[in-house]
C-alpha cells in the first residue's frame, strides 16, 4: 500500500508539474494586448508597429502577445489616443501629430523641421530629458514611450518651379500644421485633403502642389505620375517619432519584466525598423530618378534659410505654455549639439569606380 | 486512510510547485555569463557594455545575469576574441579592430572613414546584409552581433597647422591602421603608442601630432593641455561599431527567449548608450572651446577630398578576398544611399535667440 501511495504521488506530481511547466514556458501568452495604429497596413508607419509587436512576442519568450489592428479596425485614426485613455484599446502605436488640438506641445514630439538632424532629435529625446517632457505633455492621461522614428519626408511635389518663398504665392498647396500656416502667410492657398484625394486633385489641376510623407509612402499614391517637380530637402519635417500609448491601468498591471520587454521592443525599432524604412526611401527616389519623368530639385540655400527662420519665429511665438517648455529644452540642446555637428560635418564626397 | 493520502498529496504538490514557481520567477538567474571588454572602466566603450549588461538583466526579468569585467581582469585586451572562442570567457563586448591581423575584413566592421554617415553605416549593417557578412568574416569561430555604435572621433591633435596633406610631411604622428599607412605615404613618421604615453610625448615634443578617440575619451588624457590645434572632421573614423562575441556552445545552450533578450539588449544600445556618449562628446568640445586655449580648426574641403580618395584607393587595392566582398557590399549600398542623403542634406543653419 505504501508503495502504491508513493507511485501515485510521484506520477501525479510530475503530471501537475508538466502542465505548470508548459504554461510557464509560454505555450499560452500570459498577457494579451489589443493595440491599434492610425495607419493603413501598407504604410511603413504600420509596418514599424508590426515589427514592434513581433519583437514583444519574441523577446518575452511568447509570454506577451500583441493583437495589432490597423486604422478603423476598432476606432478611427484620430480616436486612438482617447480609446487608449478609456481602455477600449490597451495601447496604441501611433503619432503625436494627431492630438495637437488638445496637446499643442505634441507637435514637438511628432516631428521636427530641420533644426537638428535625426541623430540630434533622437539624442535630445534620450539624453536631454525629452522622454520625461513627453510624458509631462500628456500628464496622467496615459503612458507614452517613443517607439521608433521616421527620417525626412520629401520637400513636396509640384507642377511649378519653386526656388524661393515668393514662388508659393497663389499656389493651391496641400499640407498641414505650421508649414501650412507659413505657406498661407506667403500667399499660398493651403488646403487639407486626405491621402486618397491629393493625387487626383493634382492631376485635375485643382491643386498645384502638395507634400504628404516620405518617398516610399508617396510613390504608391502615384505622385510621380502626375507632378513635374519633386523637391528636397524635406525641411518642414526632417525627422519624426512614433509613439506607444498605453492605458494607465494596463501598464500598472504589467509585471516588471514585461514592462522592460515592451520598452526594449520600442527602443530596438531604431535598429530594426528605421534602417529598412530608410533603405526603401532611398530606393524609391532612385526609381523616380531612373524613370526620368520627374524633375528632382533642391531648395536653394537662401530659401532653406528663409524657411528655417520662419519656423523658428512660429515656434518662438507659440502661445502654449507646455509648448514653450519643450521648445526651450530643444533650443538649449541645440546650442550644445549643433555646433559640434557642424564641426564634424563632411564636405567631401566619396567617389567610387 | 484515503483522506490522509489526499491531504499529503495536495500539501506535497503545493510545496514542490512553490519551489518550482520561485525558481521560475527568477529569484536566482538561471544563466550567468562571464563577459569581458578590452577597455578601462572609465571609457564610454566600457560604459556601453555596462548598460548592455544591465539591460540583459532587466529585460530577462533577472533570469540572465552578466558578470562584466574590464580589460586585463581576466585576459589582456587583445586576447578577448580567443578567450571567447576557447570558452575562457562566455562572451566579449569588444571591437573588431583588435582582430584585423587574423581577419582583415574586420576593419570594415570596426569603423568607417567618412564614406557614409553614422545612419548610413547603421543602415548598411541592418538592412543591406552587413550583419551576415560580419558573421561570415569570422566563420564559425564564434557568434558575432553588433552591440552599439560610436560616432565620429576627432580629426587629431597637433602642435602644427595642418590644412593640406603635405602638411603632414615630417610630422611625428601617433595613429594606427590604414590612416597610418596613408600618413606614412605623405611623409609623416607614424608611430604607435599606447594611450598613456601619447600626451607626455606630445608635451616633450617627441611627438608632433596624434589622434586617439572621441572627444570625451580624449579629454581625460589631457590632450587639450598640451596641443595647440584640434582638428575636425574625424574623416579617418566617422563612425564605428561595437561587437558582442559569444562562444558557440554557450550560444547554442541559451534558451530561445534569452537569445532574443541578448539580441534586444545589443540593439537597444542605439537608443540607450549612443545618445549619452554623443552628448558627452558635444559637451567635451564645448568645454575646450570655452577654455579658449586650443585652436579648433576644420580640415578644408579640398583636403577632405584628398583624404577620402586615398582611403578609397587603399580599400580598392586591399588584397584580402573577404575584405573585398564586404567592401563591394558597402560600395553598392553607398550608390543607393549617398545620393539620397545628398538630396536631403540641409545647408541652412538654425539661428536661435
Amino acid at each position: 500500500m505504501k508503495k502504491i501511495w508513493w507511485v501515485r504521488l510521484v506520477v501525479l506530481t510530475f503530471f501537475v508539474l508538466g502542465i505548470w511547466s508548459l504554461s510557464a514556458q509560454a505555450a499560452e501568452p500570459i498577457v494579451k494586448w489589443k493595440v491599434q495604429t492610425p495607419w493603413p497596413k501598407a504604410l511603413w508607419q504600420h509596418k514599424t508597429a508590426e515589427i514592434w509587436a513581433q519583437d514583444v512576442f519574441k523577446i518575452s519568450g511568447g509570454r506577451m502577445k500583441i493583437d495589432l489592428f490597423a486604422t478603423d479596425e476598432i476606432v478611427p485614426a484620430f480616436e486612438v489616443f482617447n480609446a487608449v485613455q478609456r481602455g477600449t484599446l490597451d495601447a496604441g502605436h501611433t503619432w503625436a501629430g494627431y492630438v495637437i488640438g488638445k496637446y499643442p506641445a505634441a507637435t514637438l514630439f511628432a516631428a521636427t523641421p530641420a533644426f537638428f538632424d535625426l541623430l540630434g532629435y533622437w539624442t535630445w529625446l534620450n539624453a536631454w530629458g525629452g522622454r520625461e517632457l513627453w510624458q509631462e505633455t500628456y500628464g496622467n492621461a496615459l503612458k507614452v514611450f517613443p517607439a521608433g522614428m521616421l527620417w525626412a519626408e520629401g520637400g513636396g511635389w509640384a507642377n511649378k518651379k519653386i526656388q524661393k518663398m515668393s514662388d508659393f504665392k497663389g499656389l493651391k498647396y496641400r499640407t498641414v500644421l505650421i508649414w501650412g500656416q507659413i505657406l498661407s502667410e506667403v500667399g499660398a492657398s493651403v488646403v487639407t485633403l486626405p491621402a486618397g484625394e491629393i493625387v487626383p486633385s493634382l492631376q485635375r489641376g485643382t491643386l498645384d502642389a502638395a507634400e504628404f510623407s516620405t518617398p516610399v509612402t508617396d510613390l504608391p499614391l502615384g505622385f510621380h505620375e502626375v507632378a513635374k517637380y519633386w523637391y528636397f530637402p524635406g525641411l518642414h519635417q526632417i525627422a519624426g517619432f512614433l509613439e506607444l500609448l498605453v492605458n494607465n491601468k494596463k501598464w500598472e498591471a504589467l509585471p516588471n519584466d514585461l514592462k522592460e520587454v515592451v520598452l526594449a521592443a520600442c527602443d530596438v525599432q531604431m535598429a530594426r525598423a528605421l534602417p529598412q524604412w530608410l533603405l526603401e526611401d532611398c530606393k524609391a527616389v532612385e526609381k523616380v530618378r531612373k524613370e526620368g519623368k520627374v524633375n528632382i530639385l533642391r531648395f536653394p540655400k537662401e530659401m532653406q534659410q528663409d524657411v528655417l527662420q520662419r519656423f523658428v519665429q512660429k515656434y518662438d511665438n507659440h502661445p502654449d505654455k507646455m509648448f514653450q517648455k519643450v521648445w526651450k529644452s530643444q533650443k538649449e540642446f541645440m546650442k550644445v549639439y549643433n555646433p559640434y555637428m557642424k564641426l564634424q560635418s563632411v564636405e567631401a564626397e566619396v567617389t567610387l569606380k
